[in-house]
């Protein structure tokens, strides 16, 4: 039970699309992850997917509408089988919330990235 | 589902403790809020915690142990069952979530805030 400083723990990694886990909400993981260029077009049929742009800005380009930007100091919420694609031009730096045990591709065919616990 | 900037809903409201609702994440909702002064000690008995510190710096003290600082860029969650208590010597802006209908007073006596959506 201790404050978890966000900037510190994306120090910790420089990878894109590989999602860590800083803490847990009931039965969620709080997740930190840098993206940068673009993710596959997926869907949670579960669970909305929590974006939060901590640094940085990314667009979240919804099926079939225009995309919209997400800035630093702004989130998203992606509703369940909703299907989406996050991307980043420059290298965008997010605060994310999902399930524990959902997989960050939902249901794209993609190896899910193992969220490490940092 | 739209971009939701944080800081434009914040520029809603003055008043203190009183978190105001600016999304749904599952059964969960994503609440904004201004802490200044003292909240009175108290537990969620079902639910974990979650505090994000936006502008600002808080305190959290937890029963029995020595207080935590929590700055902007800085989170905290509480486990459930936990007594705690923020504050805020000044103005210091958050981001909550908490489970649908759970009070934000916890098992305080004090009349819970309405949560009103913005």
């Amino acid at each position: 039970m201790n404050t978890i400083n966000l900037a510190e723990k994306l120090s910790q990694f420089s990878s894109h699309w590989d999602p860590h886990v800083v803490a847990d909400y009931n039965a969620n993981e709080v997740m930190v992850v840098k993206f940068q260029g673009e993710f596959p077009f997926h869907k949670h049929d579960n669970t909305d997917d929590f974006f939060l742009v901590l640094e940085g800005e990314m667009q979240m380009d919804i099926d079939g509408e225009a995309p919209r930007k997400v800035r630093a100091g702004e989130m998203f919420i992606v509703p369940k089988g909703v299907v989406h694609r996050p991307r980043a031009a420059a290298e965008c730096k997010v605060l994310l919330i999902e399930p524990k045990g959902e997989p960050n591709s939902g249901d794209a065919d993609r190896i899910p990235a193992p969220k490490p616990r940092i």
